[in-house]
């Protein structure tokens, strides 16, 4: 290359992922300076506390505790926001992008909640935007679907994204172990935060869908337009039930698309997977996704979804996009901010047109006759049952009720459910999951 | 954009790959044009034979019988070489660049042979090479290797590359049928060529590993400086032999660096691979791939690796980059010919360098002493066995002996062998696997 460039990188937030980032691209800068024809120079970071001992060490004179001055510092050419959060997050984002500059985020939950707003102002003031590292941490499934499978339209992504789920379920399936147990030691092992809600209630999936069916669809599915079901309610009967019937439990995300209804629906929720489905062999704090494209088929990916590490590898390779795009101009489908065009008129699924299969477990009064009650529930409602096994529950005079169905729809499923609640024989509240018949 | 561009497209060779590729980029016209901010215009085909007819239907204007008056049409912006071979397919690759065109090539063989003169030649005169086809079909590898993994070094990448011996060995292994039926049954299908040892003694792989090793290490390795071993030698009762020890095997690529040492090995060979291991659990005719990064970790891909679709999606994804870099000026390391510096100094591994675990089977005479006389020789060369399954052979008076090592390496093997084989004991020519201890 004639012409030497040198980008300017301002870390907002140097907590694990920012760390990762600063040793990674510290010890790879040769290899990564080399193959880009440019000078990659760690300006700043912002911290909470300037005082506190970090395992990586950095220079007093770029750390400040002040983020938007970084965000607004017009020698910082690439500004990556890995702090987390959506308020004081989204005031960095917005301020770096309405100066031109190119952010590098990692949040889901922001681009999930403003991500309009943020892409506005990125194409408004020339901006431009990356997110490898919010999916699927390492796995390059942003790049994969925006540049790799760009020939194509997708009928179905669904995955794994969420690692402390998939760890706390196959814990679960492998030691025969309750929930709150396996729940308990993940947070002891630094594998679940304190406050476990947004990922075992499925909200961390959810954003992370929410990204995912934008990339594809160029639709915004805010959450509370998902179905989002957590973990918190399977039971290790519920796994042994599953084996039974030839599947695994795995937290999904379900991007569907139907091109000749011209529908959409964005789901979350536990789903028995069958034994052989790649996706249900993906064990432990790994992430997993199974995209189909009209063209290429299915293919798939998978690796490590979270941590100092892969995140960090999917930060670098931001980071390395937009000094690509730096040197060479603005950048097109490659690096901006696209919309695709064929969300034109797409509307989200009814729930009469979300379809699968179900499981459903009953904790009902252990009595004659339970069961034809039940059925014929679901008789009215249309909802006809695959299979039934019956098994003693953990309460005295309480049975164990699973029941399979053939397709059926959410709209129905919800009937069935309001209408089984009501039954005094059912003793709790059933819980319902959908089965995933996937390639 | 406040820009419209058009790009012409030229396609050599309009065979199953060139039909595919005009099929879905007119079918997915609109939606590409969108995200590209500009028009993709299929200008020019060319045929050997401009009589036939064809599945796909094009106005008789676009077509030629001279693909090189496609490459050196000035107003072709962007030369798709579908053509195969090396003679023509070289001189269309070099006229294009030459005149600063852009190349899109699904042809590993060209590349493996002349990779280094193709990226002189773009390099020199500012013309461009794209080659995501040439390796796993429509698994966007090249481009994870290249950009989405830019943060990593690569201790290890393994997988299966071609899909036509990955669906021999499955039909061997599930129906207990030998190689010869089965090959025979896949021409049948059209799933093996008539001349099949390219697929079969593995220089299809070894071309795609090649491509590999070089975007991973910089290095370019000619096939005949690798080990390169095809699927021919093995039969039903290898499978059974492997099963027993609890392997699967493989067809592999493995692309192995030693960055301590500096040591780079690509070899070819059918591979025993425990049965739990994700790649071994890939069938039929899809193509799979295990890449383990300094900083991610271990990432895995897999998707129909070859056949018009997934072959498509992956020549118009090149397409798409090809168009996004006219527009936006010349590409870095996105899009570029690039080299990675870690080569430095980079050898190839010596024999004793390339270490594993072997498989040996051998046809013996059925007699007292035999394995004493192997263990004998196997001693003094220091291998040490693991494992020994005795059972009778086809043959009268013979005896089917399997052994397993513990870890040796290619040189002690190579000699092993050259002694077995000079055993009056020992009836046909040993058959040695690898075993592969990879994640």
């Amino acid at each position: 290359m004639s012409e030497s460039h040198t980008f300017n990188i301002g870390l907002c937030g140097f907590g694990t992922v920012g760390q990762g980032v600063w040793k990674h691209l510290t010890s790879h800068r040769a290899e990564l300076e080399a193959r880009l024809g440019a000078t990659l120079n760690l300006a700043r970071a912002s911290v909470r506390d300037l005082k506190k001992k970090r395992a990586v060490k950095v220079p007093a004179r770029v750390l400040t505790d002040d983020p938007l001055s970084i965000a607004n510092d017009p020698s910082i050419h690439i500004v990556c926001e890995l702090m987390g959060g959506t308020t004081l997050a989204r005031q960095v984002t917005l301020a770096a992008l309405r100066r031109g500059a190119v952010v590098v985020s990692a949040n889901k939950a922001l681009i999930c909640e403003h991500g309009p707003e943020i892409i506005a102002a990125a194409q408004k003031h020339g901006g431009h935007f990356f997110f490898e590292a919010s999916v699927a941490g390492g796995i390059p499934i942003i790049k994969a679907l925006r540049e790799g499978l760009v020939a194509n339209r997708f009928p179905r992504i669904y995955g794994i994204l969420n690692g402390t789920c998939n760890y706390i379920l196959t814990q679960m399936e492998d030691q025969d172990a309750p929930y709150a147990a396996v729940l308990a030691e993940a947070k002891r092992l630094g594998y679940a935060e304190a406050d476990e809600s947004l990922d075992v209630d499925g909200w961390d999936t959810a954003h992370k869908a929410s990204v995912l069916a934008w990339l594809a669809h160029g639709v915004w599915v805010k959450t509370d337009q998902m179905i989002v079901e957590g973990i918190s309610r399977i039971t290790p009967a519920d796994f042994k039930n599953a084996a039974t019937l030839g599947f695994g439990i795995k937290l999904l995300a379900i991007i569907s698309r139907d091109f000749a209804k011209n529908e959409l629906s964005v789901r979350v929720h536990p789903t028995l997977l069958p034994e052989g489905n790649v996706v249900a062999n993906v064990s432990g704090v790994f992430n997993a996704i199974s995209v189909t494209g009209d063209v290429v088929g299915t293919t798939f990916y998978s690796g490590r979804g979270a941590g100092q590490d892969a995140t960090a590898s999917a930060v670098i390779s931001d980071i390395a996009d937009a000094a690509s795009l730096l040197t060479h101009g603005k950048g097109g489908h490659l690096l901006g901010e696209v919309t695709t065009p064929n969300a034109n008129g797409c509307r989200l699924a009814p729930p009469e047109s979300i379809r699968s299969r179900y499981y459903l477990r009953l904790t009902v009064r252990d009595e004659p006759g339970v069961l034809a009650r039940v059925a014929s529930v679901m008789a009215k409602l249309k909802v006809s049952i695959a299979s039934v096994i019956q098994s003693p529950a953990d309460e005295p005079g309480a049975a164990s009720l699973v029941l399979t169905t053939h397709e059926s729809n959410e709209r129905a499923m919800s009937a069935t459910l309001k209408q089984l609640r009501a039954l005094s024989a059912v003793l709790d509240d059933p819980l319902l999951l959908r089965i995933g018949d996937f390639e």
